[in-house]
């Protein structure tokens, strides 16, 4: 049994969703289908999901919300219009949506249930589409699917009771088909996931069911070896092992949400990255081992927008506590961190340029100055970190040698290299400006 | 003015403080000389701080103590022999040694004073000799000097006023003779330094004093590139910065204390290395700053007895406060850590073997284990770190390339590398068994 999970570019509109359909025809295996609310249409257009928070906030704020309700309804009836549907289902769909802004709720909870009903709708109308066509297809709420979740709004946990439940659904007859993006808390209440949500969703229920496989349905052929952006027509991976993508996906891969994979990777379910406008090409596998073959790196991932504070003190390996201290400071003060090398004398911590505003900066700063008296402290901004990942990198004589000269030889100078303490990558920091040369200099060295 | 310092084997016997007395008669700036107690004579000797050590142990617990004490007696008669002195000056270190063992004082402070007699009674020896040949020197103790310390017996701190005290030495005549290694309380008790003190009470006096140069005579002609044990013969450096001093005797350049240097450094006194034995070697310049020349490395650092702690949690970077909770462990249990590189999901700290010891290991895992939950935990022992220093480093391109290259030449595999945390060095991990083929490379790669 797979789960087959379609982002909302695949269901933004009928043309798309009867690709969907196809594909599922294709693959009896397919049983369990999870699907987004209708995406971008085409590059200037707005998500169901956005124009649903709009009409939401300004609902709640008591402002005009009737444009955005008509957009939305306006978009629901197109889709049920080119499939040809039932107009009952156009008549089902604008109750819900009517239902739900008029009913008497706190706003938080309102808003909940708002925007999950362009994932909700959406899978009634795919569901509808493939029983149209002749497949024994059914809806299915995530209530009655078992997702119950923690009652944070807008952020719910999965609960662990709730695969035992999912389980269960390998029993029911039919394809079924799950809204993405929201669950139930044990009182009942229905709580959204985190944006991206959908992809959550499909990891839950692949997990639930111990599918064979995860498919997550998307608009490119594949992860592909570099930023498409910066190099020309790249090389496609085939495999990648789950912590590979996750150092990709990290630094400017994102083909899907990291976070969302962790109850599919728990249970080692292979995830296959595939395309619903090009579903015969192959994708890529993501899976929890892969053999090694010539190819020992992967990919190389990059992304800009990091800022480095480097804290220098003579003797400060001496001192016990005083890397503690300095991230204890980052930590009062909520900022997160994403690397933390350190010398002898010397440790510079890096933070996302958004995690680390100016009035942050100046308090940082000043309580490093203030408790840790170091002998200086500096922040470089416009910092670009370059990833260089791949299973069995750190067992590889020469790879940090051709990563290091394919840097060099472009004349970039390396600001950090961070190499060990991940055993699949090898982190580069350079100046933003170097990024593109350094990254083309890299992809010719490891893919050409 | 400048500061002269003369280490154990420069006072071991009478030849050699026939050397010292050489030099200091060469260059009339030498007007303050601090002297070490007498040290070893050939590779098998025992330094007079050693047996003054177990003399005043055994004495204490009540044990046989009377060898030693006949041991150092000797030592000190036979130089006092070599150098024809007046034997009344025997008879006062005798009078010296059998005072401070019968006085009535806690044990503590009793063996403070023990320790101190080495140097306090080197001191009065060249002072002597210097007069013998008629130089115009005298002996001055630590609290005629104006050494005031902290209370903290084998490890006293110079507190902030004696260096206006020290600066009017200027004003005395002659050349001035002073024990190193200990200083005074505010309240007149004798408190030693840490071991190695005699390069503490140099840099004290050479920073109070203001000195042009603080010379440190040893038996060295220079600091060398790389260590001569692994690479013969190899080039000297003439001269160096604090900060790359300090990278290089980090990792197994042992010609000073590092820590003994802070006074002179805060002062910006240039310090000199030097060798008794062959004065008219130029020696080590050790300076705040230097020209960079075409060498942008000066010299290559290593040290084995290491272990590496891995640590790799799934989205360990979104867990605002999991690095310091990792090094609130470490510190708790009291273990200090050298470096700590982190990657996305993965954090690593090295450790030198000795801080760890296998009850501690066993502590520090589990609780790793329990308080952070990670995916996995390992421990690799056996791990070399070899440090290329050198000012420039930072903004040069392609030496990180020709590092990494020299390595990977040698078919070594880099466990770990560390570049940018520091500005003037760079670091690697290899296994142990590597060590010498590794820098051998490197040390071809930059210096041949």
């Amino acid at each position: 049994m797979k789960v087959a999970k379609f982002g909302g570019s695949s269901v933004a509109n009928g043309t798309q969703i009867k690709k969907v359909a196809e594909i599922i025809k294709q693959d009896q295996k397919r049983k369990f289908v999870v699907v987004s609310a209708p995406g971008k249409r085409y590059a200037d257009d707005v998500k169901i999901t956005d124009l649903l928070i709009a009409m939401g906030e300004t609902y709640i704020k008591g402002e005009q919300y009737e444009g955005y309700y008509a957009d939305v309804l306006a978009r629901f009836k197109e889709i049920i219009n080119e499939l040809e549907l039932d107009l009952a289902l156009y008549a089902e769909i604008e109750k819900s949506i009517k239902t739900v802004l008029t009913e008497d709720l706190p706003d938080g909870m309102k808003l909940d249930r708002i925007k999950a009903l362009g994932e909700d709708n959406s899978a009634k109308i795919v569901s509808s589409y493939l029983c149209k066509i002749g497949l024994n297809a059914r809806y299915i709420n995530p209530k009655e699917a078992g997702i119950i979740v923690s009652d944070d709004p807008g952020n719910a946990q999965i609960l662990p009771e709730s695969f035992d439940k999912i389980y269960q659904l390998r029993d029911v007859d039919g394809i079924l088909v799950i809204p993405g993006f929201f669950g139930y808390t044990k009182e009942g209440k229905l709580v959204t996931f985190s944006r991206g949500g959908s992809d959550i969703t499909g990891a839950i229920i692949a997990a639930g069911v111990k599918a064979e496989m995860y498919e997550n349905f998307t608009d490119v052929n594949s992860v592909y070896t570099v930023n498409p952006a910066i190099v020309n027509n790249p090389k496609e991976i085939s495999v990648l092992t789950y912590r590979e993508m996750r150092e990709l996906s990290y630094a400017g891969f994102s083909v899907f949400h990291d976070e969302a994979l962790i109850p599919a990777i728990k249970e080692k379910i292979p995830i296959c990255i595939k395309n619903t406008n090009n579903p015969k090409a192959k994708g890529t596998f993501v899976v929890a081992e892969r053999e090694l073959d010539d190819h020992v790196v992967s990919g190389i991932a990059s992304d800009s927008g990091f800022v480095i504070i480097y804290v220098s003190k003579y003797l400060m390996n001496r001192e016990i506590g005083f890397g503690r201290k300095l991230l204890q400071i980052l930590e009062d003060e909520r900022i997160s961190f994403e690397h933390a090398p350190s010398g002898i004398d010397d440790m510079s911590v890096i933070i996302r340029e958004r995690n680390l505003p100016p009035e942050k900066e100046e308090i940082v700063l000043r309580r490093i100055k203030e408790e840790l008296h170091p002998d200086t402290v500096s922040l470089q901004r416009g910092i670009a970190l370059i990833m260089v990942v791949g299973e069995g990198l750190v067992n590889t004589i020469g790879v940090a040698k051709q990563a290091v000269s394919a840097i060099s030889n472009a004349k970039i100078n390396i600001e950090m290299i961070n190499q060990g303490s991940s055993e699949v990558s090898m982190m580069f920091g350079i100046k933003e400006e170097d990024l593109e040369p350094a990254v083309r200099s890299l992809y010719q060295s490891f893919f050409e």
